[in-house]
């Protein structure tokens, strides 16, 4: 059975300014390229080597792998792109300020767009300039498909057939998949594959640039819960700095 | 019927230096990483949207895309990789330096080997440097399909099976394929498709980084013989100075 190697994108411009970003194509930081070359580092000094790469069809993701795959001189693995590992949609509240946010609805609304499992965000109109209708990216995705916001459990539903038609199929025979995602894509895989209850998920923090590591049973569940960072003692100090978000 | 859009990688560390790289796997110089930014500004600048890409497995090829993606902000397209668009296998020449082999072997020897349609260099071999036998990214490769060295008619051959198989179906159903490949994977490519004998095809040189742009007719064949360079001031300089390389 295969290897299943997470990476979570490194910060991004929005990131950085405390914004909400979703579906937005924002790019990567400086920091952000740090951290993805880190990542690759990381597979490089674990002498892990991916055979396919995954990705979503958002810049910050696919830059974090190409970068990564710069850092670890495999550029030449292939790669797949899907919608359906992108961030969470986040509606409305994508391109508004995180502590603006917190601030006007107070915090229990706050952490409920953040963390609740199955409320998403109030939807995003389509004339919003944050809208991704009408991109071409998703020109292939009927109008029924095309999220105007999204709660966790949305993204669970739209990621899994894609772990289990695009990924299943290559651990099955064998390879070591590399999945360059989002926070709450990777969320929702983790969920599933951890098999994380509905309310326990909102508490898991997933830190960017650190490759996580799912060796995996025939059934496809993991060998080890939880998986294992290549880098455990700068992932946990990731994970609280993720907390913290939205607190200044 | 779609339109084909081809890119030479621009100047690798080697080419800078002189010497034959062939499926060497060489970066591109700071030159080479500016010719790829021009390709995909041109790119833009054309308002020309490539709906798919294509590269061989070379990463002067690979980051030619990435970077030529970047400045067209089209990081999201989706990508296929394949050892049937690489460079011509130069053999035993790989490594060797252009000036000297000219000097050691003489003007003609120097032109058959680098310009003759079907003479390939003599064989490297398996225990070389710079061998490819035993890397990873050719595991898929039969030993009788893995090269030792190549004329252009072989290059040729390999060639256009991938032609046919991945990018004919996408042209037919309408999509703006961008290939960014090799000086003699594009020659074979552009041979082809302009019907050109074995010995015109010697005087003819692809520039780097400048898109080539191919309108196709219902049965494949260009709209008009050569296609049309975005840049075509550029593009006539450009093979000027590649028809001069190793004369220093």
């Amino acid at each position: 059975m295969g290897t299943l190697v997470l990476l979570r994108h490194g910060e991004s411009v929005w990131n950085a300014e405390g914004l909400f970003t979703g579906w937005v194509d924002v790019d990567l930081s400086t920091t952000g390229e740090e951290e993805a070359r880190r990542g690759g580092s990381l597979l490089l000094d674990a002498d892990l080597r991916p055979d396919v790469v995954h990705t979503s069809v958002l810049k910050r993701a696919i830059r974090t792998a190409n970068i990564a795959q710069d850092a670890a001189d495999l550029h030449w693995l292939p790669v797949s792109r899907s919608w359906r590992l992108n961030e969470r949609h986040y509606g409305a509240l994508q391109g508004k300020n995180k502590a603006q946010t917190r601030a006007e609805f107070g915090e229990e609304q706050f952490m409920i767009w953040r963390r609740s499992y199955d409320t998403p965000p109030p939807p995003l109109a389509d004339d919003d300039q944050y809208s991704q209708v009408g991109d071409r990216r998703y020109a292939d995705l009927p109008p029924e498909l095309m999220p105007r916001t999204e709660c966790l459990a949305d993204v669970v539903t739209r990621m899994l057939p894609y772990w289990y038609d695009a990924i299943v199929p290559q651990l099955a025979a064998g390879r070591t998949v590399l999945v360059a995602a989002h926070g709450n894509s990777l969320r929702a895989l983790v969920k599933h594959l951890d098999g994380i209850d509905d309310e326990t998920i909102a508490g898991l923090n997933i830190p960017t640039g650190i490759p996580l590591v799912y060796e995996l049973n025939d059934d496809f569940t993991p060998r080890k819960t939880g998986g294992e960072y290549l880098d455990p003692e700068a992932a946990k100090e990731a994970i609280e700095a993720v907390k913290n978000q939205g607190k200044k």
